[in-house]
């Protein structure tokens, strides 16, 4: 039957790519309002395409903002294990545009790679997981578990109706273990395995002091100036010897790197200075203690995005501002909670102020960071098909980022969640140029043709 | 003479006003260069009105910037004292604009209000010196005393080639006093002469990390992220403790405050209180053992005036900036050095900043702080014309804002400068909804006339 599956997928590839390409050219761009009715095409083309790979009860289910695509196969019988897959179909904008070597909505193919918006992020992929569920519908006729398919349309606004929608689905998404092919691998022959990511609370911390803007001239020395102020409390949620944010209370729930999980990361083929020179910076910084890997994942950090009030434009203005902001987001790991930290965060920058300004903290948003149990059954099938994919072991890793539906999958349903992504660290996501290297998407359906075939020998997860 | 110029100068009030309301509608903001050309209609404009008054020899004087406006009127003869009137015709910029009641270049009168960028600094005070001469010219066809009037085009920008003009112009600027009404008195009820002003230094500091906008979720831990940096460099050159600026060697040149001039000081009729209310603020805060009035005149301070770089717009961008830019000015005091306060603020910054980055420090403005001897005859001449005009006498005062034009003068030419302002306090010069209490403006006419005639007592100064 696998065999079957991989013929197929093989002799097909030509024809995922199409379909691929075709779905590609609707610019379902989530964030944009006058995107709308691409968004609904998108939505559409999605559902049909569903149908025909054969997945059954193919509907758009509602959320308040755009519909969730969903299909399942449960012919596999209640003994056999099920797997939830999720994708999703927006993405990011295209600006700016003119830096596009070719229209992103005019999928281009050049050597080895696929050019267009969501190439990669998150189109390609899902297209892997459906194109692997095609290979043994069309050859076995059934698949060798059972499987269900959820491909939501707000991933690139941080998926504000997911958590409620998850929780209102909770019996229909059921599974034994979760998928999500929406992520890179190191390279073209390096699997990687993400354990975990990192959440967020994200921090508006305002500063009013005079009623209006003044003059330093007329008032300077006399009053606290909102930015003066606001730069004092926020040197001080850094301790600049160890490079650990200098929130109390900030550290408490962090659970600690392990030896065994130290060894397990020391064995992704990276290094500082690879790092560094990814980022461009002279000299790399952070946490005490850790290597840039382990700073960027399994431990939290703070960073001051911007700052907006009183004068930032060419020349000089010598204002004193009625008000200065400041835009700050922590990066989380387990097992800190978002909100605790988003209060502590408040009560600190509270205790820093002076009594001669007011002052808002706000919460922009929260995330739940995620550790996921990297020796769970789902996750040694992953081990094993990307092994047998790509003929080499997966790395494991803790990602960087937020993905706010890990956490939301895992803790409704009560199954692992399997980050088994199958784009490139230089697929140009989220930038101009999107793509996606073909071999790397061949091997990927390959990859789960065989998860998928793993999965059944489990037994039910 | 001075009866009919007075009278004159009462029945043309409506004539005076509407003129300084066509000059306001001319948007004269030096610091963008997109206004260069409404630079320039403000400059022939006032030619054109100086030629109106009377005033000879009026033409655009040519500088490597913005053009001076001059025009003398020498007919009192050799033996007369000869006043040199300064004066300004650009403007600050209007953002933030949206906080504007009526559009800052459609001048509004409401109540005894004239709304208008400019309307108090400096284009209101110019034309009450303006005038007072006019009130003359057109009553006795000539003046008391020689008087020389410049109005520069540079004032807002720091005057960067007015040291130069001055000094290629020494001949043709010659006077036995300089009279500068460009400042704030205390109160409709309460004149002040400012007896010196603060110098300042206006710096930009430009800290450097990756080569691109990078994710922080990519690589938030183990950068040192532009923002986290510039804020630390910049909690560091304040003391909360003493209110203190914390540059090594920043005091070492303050002048200190004497017991008799503390005591001259003392007869401001102001206190902490007043200054509380008029910034608006909840409390005051500065320099330990001063007080506001002082804390704001005698004393120097560091104010931050706005960032540039990162995000800062509506919503979440989890960004580490390229790129972080602060604006930072010192207000400095006699006999503070600005070349040298820039090169010890430089100096510190550079000790500060981490190895993980790449900064630029710029000095973006230098201004000399100056006192003047508050004894001189030019000087208790304008104490008897407050009182003439206002009815009760002047109070003395040093200016908490720069004017680096007046040590420029007083060096170069051997003159005292006369600070006679006829703004207020609360006339939001430099912010939104500037405005010109017009009972002030009409009054500050007469009190020029009064002084004109005065000086003409004096005999050659």
């Amino acid at each position: 039957m696998i065999d079957d599956a991989l013929a197929h997928a093989h002799k097909n590839r030509g024809e995922y790519l199409a379909l691929l390409q075709d779905l590609l050219t609707i610019p379902s761009i989530s964030t944009l309002p006058e995107r709308a009715p691409d968004m609904e095409r998108a939505a559409g083309w999605l559902a049909e395409h569903m149908r025909r790979t054969g997945l059954e009860r193919v509907e758009l289910l509602p959320t308040e903002g755009y519909p969730v695509v969903y299909g399942e196969w449960l012919g596999a019988g209640p003994e056999a294990p099920t797997l939830l897959a999720y994708g999703h179909y927006d993405v990011q904008p295209v600006d700016p545009v003119e830096e596009w070597e070719t229209p992103p909505f005019e999928p281009s193919v050049r050597g080895d790679m696929l050019y267009a918006r969501g190439a990669s992020d998150d189109k390609g992929q899902l297209f892997a997981v459906l194109s692997a569920l095609d290979a043994y519908l069309k050859t076995a006729g059934r698949l060798p578990i059972n499987v269900k398919v959820m491909a939501e349309g707000e991933e690139e606004i941080s998926s504000p109706h997911m958590a409620e929608f998850i929780r209102e689905n909770r019996e229909r998404l059921a599974a034994g273990a979760i998928l999500i092919s929406d992520g890179s691998i190191l390279g073209p022959d390096q699997p990687a395995i993400q354990y975990g990511v990192r959440g967020m609370a994200y921090m508006e911390v305002e500063v009013r002091g005079p009623a209006t803007d003044l003059h330093s001239g007329t008032f300077g020395g006399a009053v606290d100036n909102p930015f003066n102020v606001l730069v004092r409390v926020l040197a001080r949620l850094q301790d600049v010897e160890t490079g650990r944010v200098a929130i109390p209370g900030f550290y408490d729930r962090v659970r600690p790197l392990g030896d065994e999980e130290r060894a397990l990361l020391a064995e992704v083929p990276t290094d500082d200075e690879t790092t560094r020179r990814l980022a461009g910076v002279r000299a790399l910084a952070g946490e005490l203690g850790y290597s840039a890997m382990e700073r960027t994942s399994v431990r939290p950090t703070l960073d001051i995005h911007g700052f907006a009030g009183g004068f930032s434009g060419a020349g000089k203005k010598t204002v004193i501002p009625a008000r200065a902001l400041a835009k700050v987001s922590m990066r989380l790991v387990p097992d800190q909670d978002p909100e605790e930290i988003a209060r502590l965060f408040t009560q600190h920058v509270e205790s820093l102020m002076p009594p001669t300004v007011e002052y808002t903290v706000r919460t922009l948003g929260l995330a739940r960071p995620a550790f996921i149990d990297y020796q769970a059954p789902a996750i040694r099938a992953a081990h094993r098909a990307y092994e047998l994919g790509f003929g080499r072991p997966p790395v494991y890793m803790r990602a960087g980022g937020s993905l706010p539906i890990v956490s939301d999958l895992m803790d409704v349903l009560g199954a692992p969640v399997v980050l088994m992504g199958f784009g490139l660290p230089d697929d140009n996501a989220h930038a101009p140029n999107e793509r996606y290297h073909l071999p790397t998407f061949y091997r990927g359906i390959e990859t789960l043709v065989h998860y998928y075939g793993l999965l059944a020998g489990m037994g039910k997860a």
